[in-house]
C-alpha cells in the first residue's frame, strides 16, 4: 500500500515538473503574443477600412462582394500558403426604401426596420388595427379576431441577465417564426419589439423565416421606445390603426464566396484547425462588432503568430464565412466541400460575439477535455490577462453548421464581455466608433494565444 | 483506520449538504440583487447629477462642498439609521488660468495640465532648454547640466499589460517624486509624459509631492502626442527652448467632510463593515469613473439590499471619503477617529477603479480566507454573472490608509474591467458619457452581492 502510494507520488511530482516546464514556455509565448498584438496589431486599422471604406455588407450586395475581394488581398499580403475563394450560392435580400410606421390619427411615427427576409407591404402600405401580445402563444385566445390585423409582439428584453446572449435566445424564436405563425391566423403584418437591451429608439433587424404554403406577411422590428409608445396608445384606444410601409424583397440567388487562407502545418498538415468569423453583416450600421471584429480579429490572431515566428504543427485555416446573418449558406458550403474532400477538420475557433474585452471561450468538447483545458490553459490567462471563462458551451453559428459533419471536432466560441453587445446588435449603432482599440487587440491576443495552445498541445487534450 | 475514514466521509457529506443549502439561498438572494439593480438601480441617474449638475470636485472647492451636502441629503432619503458628516481639514489646491506650453521658435503648442500640488511658474512664465530622459535615474549622467533646464521625463506607457493598474504603478513614482528630484539638481521646471494608455492629446493630471527643504519647481503633465512632438523636435534641435506658464497654487487649509451613513446591524451592531469610495475628484473632466461610480455605486449597492428587505447582521457603514486624490486626509481622519473611539472595523469594501464591467475583487486577507472565498463565493458569481476574479491583492487607497490601524480587517477592492480606465483617468475625458449604464449597474449588483455574502457569512470565513 505504502509502496503503491510512493510510486503514485513520484508520478505526480514528475508530472508537475513536466507541466511546469511546458507552462513556463507557454507563459513566455503568450507574453510575446500580447506584446505583439498591443504594439503591432492591425485588427483595429483593418476594421476601420472594412467599416468605413466598405461599410455594411449584406449577403449578395456590392459591398459584400467588395469585402470578399478586399479581404482576399489583405490575406494575400501575409505568408499564408494558399489563399482562395470558395464559391457559394447565396440569397440576396434588399431593404428598399426607408420603412414607415405611423399611428393613424395622431400621426406619431414609430422607428422600424424590416426584418431580414420579409416581404414588402403593398406599394401603398397597409393600414389595420393592432393586436398586442407578449407571446405568440397568447394569440390563440384571439381566435378569428386576428384576421386582418397587425400582430404586435411586445415582449421586453430581460434586463436582469448579465449573459445577454441568453436574453436574446429567450425571444429569438418569436422573431424568426412569428411572421409565419401570425400569417397562419390571418394577420396582415407582423410588428416585433426589437431584440435588444436597454430602452432607446433604435430598431434591431434580424432574420425571419416563412413557412412554405403560408402566405407571407410583411414583418418589421420596432424600437423599444416605439413599442412602448404604441403599447401606451393601444391602452387608450384599442381600436387605433397603424400604417405600415416597406419595399424590401428577395432578389434571387447570386454568386458569392467564403474567403479562405491556409497556413500549412509542419507536422500534421492534413489535420486542420479552422478559425474565423463571418464577413457579411446586416444592412444597417457598419457591421463593426457583428462581425467586423470577428474577421479582422481572427486574421490578426494568425498574423500575430506569424510575426513572432511561430510554425504551426497543424494546418491553420482562416475562413471568412459568407451569409451567417440570413441563411448560413457559406458555412453549409464549407462543411459540404470539406466532407466531400474527406478533410480532417479537428478543431475550430469562431469569433462572432463582438470585439469587447475578452472574457474567455465556450467549449464544445467532452467534459474531460473541458476539465483538462481548465486545469492547464486557464491558469495561463487568468491573472495577467483577465481571461478566465473556459466553460462547456455551444460552438459559434458557422462552426455549428459545418460541425454536424465533424461531431468530434473540438470547438471554441470566443466570448468577449457581453454587457454592451445587444445595445447595438443589428442596429445603426454598430459602427467602428463603438469598438475600443485596446479591447479589440486584447481579444486578438486571447485568440492568438488559444490558437497557439490548441495547435501546439492538441495531442495532449483528452478526447 | 477504516472507521476513521468512514467518520471522515460522513463529516464531508454533511458539510456538502449544509453548504449546498446555503449556496441555494445565496443564489436566490444574488439573483434578486441583480434583478433589483438592473431594473430599479439608481446609481446611473445619481451619477448623472453628481457629474453634470455638480461637476468635477477637487478637494476644498465649492463643488466638493456641494457634493458633500447633496450626497448627505441623498443618503438621508434611504433608511440609514444615522447619517452624518465627519469633519476633515483638507488642503485646497487650485489650478488657476489655463496652462501654456509652447516650443519657442516654431510656436508649436503642447497640451499640458499642471500636476496637482505644483507651484506656479513666475507670472511671465519660464523659458529654458530641455533635458529629456526616460527615467529620473538617467538624470545623474547630466550632472550640473541639469541646472537651469526643464527636465522632461518621457517614459511611454507599457501598452502590453492588460492589468493597466500595474502599468500605472510602474511609473507613478516618477510623477510624485520627480519634481523634487529634478529641483534638487537645479532644474527650473518638470515636464512629465502623462500616465495614461493609448496615444492621444489629453494630458493626465495627478498628485505630485515636494520634499521639504527643496525649492519647489513647477510641474506639468504633457499629453502623449505632445510628448512625442517635443521629443521629435528635440532630436532635430537639442538646444530648443520651451516656454511654460501656469498659475496654480495651494490656497491653504479648509474645512471639509467625509459623508457617512450607518445601517445598524441586528446581531453584532458593534462590528462594522465599511463600504465606499471617494467623493473628491481632480479638477478636470467630471470625475465620473474616478470616482463618481465608486460613491454612487456603493450607495446603490446598500440601497439594493435595503430594497429587497435584507437586514444586516453587522453594521454597514457607507463612507464617502474626502481628498483621496491629493492627500488622503479623509481616510486618515476616518482611521484616527475610529481608533480613538475604539471601533471594531472588521471588514471593508472599496470601489475606486471605475464603473466598467465588474470582474471581481482583490482581497487583502490570509491565504486561507482567500481560498475559502474562492471555494464558496466565486462559484456563485462565475457562470451567470461573469464575475470571477477573487485574488489576493491590495486594498483600495482609502481603506489601505485607515487599514494600518486595523490590520486584521478583511478588505475587498472592487475590480472592474481594466482595459479603458487609464485612457480617461485624470483627464477631460472622464465624463458621464464614458460610463455605460448596464456595466455600472452590473457592478452595483456585484458589490451588493459581495456585501450580502460578507455580512451574512463573516463568521464562517477562516482567519
Amino acid at each position: 500500500m505504502l509502496q503503491i502510494f510512493s510510486r503514485f507520488c513520484v508520478v505526480i511530482v514528475l508530472a508537475l515538473i513536466a507541466n511546469r516546464t511546458i507552462a513556463n514556455t507557454d507563459s513566455l509565448m503568450i507574453s510575446r503574443i500580447y506584446h505583439q498584438s498591443f504594439y503591432h496589431g492591425e485588427a483595429y486599422e483593418n476594421l476601420r477600412y472594412l467599416t468605413k471604406d466598405i461599410g455594411h455588407r449584406i449577403t449578395g450586395s456590392q459591398q459584400a462582394a467588395a469585402a470578399v475581394q478586399w479581404s482576399k488581398k489583405l490575406i494575400q499580403q501575409l505568408p499564408f500558403d494558399k489563399v482562395y475563394l470558395q464559391d457559394v450560392k447565396v440569397p440576396y435580400w434588399s431593404r428598399g426604401a426607408k420603412e414607415q410606421a405611423i399611428i393613424v390619427g395622431s400621426g406619431q411615427k414609430l422607428n422600424v426596420l424590416a426584418l431580414g427576409g420579409s416581404v414588402a407591404t403593398p406599394a401603398g402600405g397597409i393600414e389595420a388595427e393592432v393586436i398586442e401580445v407578449e407571446l405568440l402563444s397568447d394569440l390563440r385566445k384571439y381566435g378569428d379576431d386576428v384576421r386582418g390585423k397587425i400582430v404586435f409582439v411586445n415582449k421586453p428584453w430581460d434586463e436582469s441577465l448579465v449573459e445577454t446572449g441568453v436574453a436574446y435566445g429567450l425571444n429569438s424564436a418569436q422573431r424568426s417564426r412569428g411572421p409565419a405563425e401570425a400569417a397562419k391566423l390571418g394577420a396582415v403584418a407582423y410588428l416585433f419589439r426589437s431584440l435588444g437591451s436597454g430602452i432607446d429608439d433604435y430598431p434591431h433587424t434580424g432574420a425571419t423565416r416563412y413557412t412554405q404554403g403560408i402566405d407571407s406577411i410583411p414583418a418589421m422590428a420596432i424600437s423599444a421606445i416605439g413599442a412602448n409608445t404604441l403599447s401606451t396608445a393601444l391602452k387608450h384606444n384599442a381600436k387605433l390603426r397603424v400604417f405600415l410601409q416597406q419595399s424590401c424583397a428577395w432578389q434571387g440567388e447570386v454568386s458569392s464566396h467564403n474567403v479562405i487562407g491556409e497556413w500549412t502545418g509542419t507536422e500534421s498538415p492534413e489535420q486542420i484547425i479552422t478559425i474565423g468569423g463571418h464577413l457579411d453583416s446586416w444592412d444597417v450600421g457598419e457591421g463593426a462588432h457583428d462581425n467586423g471584429t470577428g474577421t479582422m480579429g481572427t486574421l490578426d490572431a494568425i498574423r500575430t503568430l506569424m510575426k513572432i515566428g511561430y510554425k504551426p504543427k497543424h494546418t491553420i485555416r482562416l475562413v471568412f464565412y459568407m451569409n451567417e446573418e440570413n441563411g448560413v449558406h457559406g458555412a453549409s458550403q464549407y462543411g459540404l466541400k470539406s466532407k466531400e474532400r474527406n478533410e480532417n477538420l479537428i478543431a475550430a475557433i469562431e469569433s462572432d460575439a463582438g470585439g469587447f474585452a475578452p472574457r474567455g471561450f465556450d467549449i464544445k468538447a467532452t467534459q474531460e477535455a473541458v476539465q483538462w483545458i481548465q486545469s492547464y490553459w486557464k491558469p495561463l490567462f487568468e491573472k495577467s490577462y483577465w481571461v478566465s471563462r473556459f466553460l462547456e458551451g455551444n460552438p459559434g453559428v458557422d462552426s455549428g453548421v459545418w460541425g454536424k459533419y465533424y461531431t468530434k471536432a473540438l470547438m471554441f466560441n470566443f466570448r468577449p464581455d457581453p454587457h454592451r453587445y445587444f445595445d447595438l446588435h443589428h442596429t445603426d449603432k454598430d459602427v467602428f466608433e463603438a469598438v475600443d482599440k485596446r479591447e479589440l487587440q486584447s481579444g486578438v491576443a486571447a485568440l492568438a494565444s488559444l490558437l497557439y495552445l490548441l495547435d501546439s498541445q492538441y495531442r495532449n487534450i483528452p478526447n
